[in-house]
């Protein structure tokens, strides 16, 4: 006799790249949900997603696509994440489980914890995981496996929820670390939210030089501006939401990286190129620490 | 009977990633070279480039490994060019090319071309192809398949030796391209320094953070950082004299991107979404372009 799955039914809003990938991630392991339910903006992509026998159902209505749902995992931009949970609230079963994959946490647990019904658990997610590709296409299985995913936990909520959560990250493939909001949100500013709005700046730069340079460009990507392009080539809508959301934290990045800029500004004006070998010297180093920590 | 090779004896000078990769590539494909002489500035790289059969011959000694070669490549940090030339100047052979892979081009004519004899070609060249890894074992035979390598042929200069090291590069599986050596360095200066020196910068200012956030940055690195750890571990002095040599470009550069910085730093202070999803749609279609150039 099978075992019961640790969801029975799980409802995916948002079949983009992350919730195509667990949609599959969980079609392959059957342990992890008996049903899985895929909701979305568009009819189209609806339809792709069961065209790809990734989900057992599939709704442009919010409600309907939560009703009965043990497990709802919120993957779509942070912006819409308010007008989603006072749609989603009045359908959700009474001890439900909401999470989501934002890559912000502070503002998501402002906007969602006061507007979920008294029996329901929120527990926070973020797999640290993604590509530059979007659509219910992009998605693959493999995607969680020997990342980590964070959650943030809301002090005083339930333990058992958290668990579960955090188990059916562990059956993903993923690492699992609990961390305060707050201190998440510093981190993956300098871990990924620079990086982003960094690579979107240095490409749009690019793109002011004219017309007539861009070919060349492209042609010339491969000294070390084609790794730019393809971060800069993530999904707008998520990005825009992740730097308004997370507004202190990248301003207060962007500051320090400009600092830290201009210092190099005045290195290379005034030809000090000791200051300059020394520091190349410590950045080469940390590549060893992330190849060490197997996330190279 | 065999072919006459396109040069009779190539003399490497550097036999890090780029030359010993373009010692790997003439191994495979004996129409190109004769004989490969490999000189290092360290009797264990001159070991190790023999011991892995990628040259005939190695030396530390600049004087021997040139003399009797028909083509010499400078592969070095562009810093050492002046010395370099100046010990080989007076052991070339009457109708040598002198050829190089360097970054910057404006800053190389100026201090190659005059320093040779009479008679001594100067073929300026840079194929656009590299990895982070550095030294002898790096290389790889493969390396500039698919990739453009630039010439930035001195006007008046031997019609004939141009296109000599042109074929060369063709038959080493490369794209040549013909440059103005003041728009190389201007193109290379965002298409590759910059995002060089945004790399450094970034992964500095994650240093900066503090070693309890490093171990963090290790982990979480997936969400982006990965790929600036990955660009930051590039050879520390070829990159310091990249940015000295191309100073005036890479300044430019750097201010163009200041104020690009500056802006969506105000945009994300004021809340205003829409410029920046605008911006994050144009710069994704570039990554279009990158892909149809087949450079990504």
């Amino acid at each position: 006799m099978a075992k019961k799955p640790l969801f029975e039914c799980v409802s995916l809003i948002g079949i983009g790249l992350i919730g195509s990938s667990m949609a599959r991630m969980m079609r392959r392991d059957p342990s992890l949900a008996g049903r899985i339910v895929g909701a979305a903006r568009t009819a189209e992509t609806c339809e792709t997603a069961l065209g790809l026998g990734i989900v057992d159902e599939a709704t442009t209505d919010l409600g309907p696509a939560v009703r009965g749902a043990d497990l709802v995992v919120i993957c779509t931009p942070v912006g819409t994440y308010a007008d989603i949970v006072r749609t989603i609230a009045p359908e959700l079963a009474a001890s439900a489980i909401v999470t989501d994959v934002g890559s912000v946490k502070q503002s998501v647990i402002r906007d969602v914890l006061p507007l979920l019904p008294e029996g329901v658990h929120f527990v926070p997610g973020h797999p640290i995981a993604g590509t530059e590709h979007s659509g219910p296409e992009a998605g693959f299985a493999e995607l969680f496996e020997g990342r980590w995913t964070i959650l943030t936990p809301v002090p005083g909520r339930d333990r058992q929820a958290l668990e579960k959560v955090a188990e059916f990250w562990r059956r993903a493939g993923s690492h699992v670390e609990l961390m305060d909001p707050k201190h998440h949100d510093m981190i993956l500013a300098i871990t990924s939210h620079l990086p982003h709005l960094i690579a979107y700046t240095i490409v749009g730069t690019a793109i002011e030089l004219g017309d007539d340079i861009q070919s060349e460009v492209f042609k010339f990507a491969a000294g070390g501006f084609r790794d730019f392009t393809r971060i800069a080539a993530s999904d707008p809508i998520m990005w825009r939401d992740v730097f308004l959301s997370n507004r202190e934290a990248v301003l207060e990045m962007v500051q320090r990286l400009m600092e830290d800029l201009s210092a190099l500004q005045k290195a290379i004006r005034r030809g000090e190129g000791d200051k300059l070998e020394a520091l190349f010297t410590r950045t080469r180093a940390i590549r060893r620490g992330v190849i060490e920590a197997k996330q190279a």
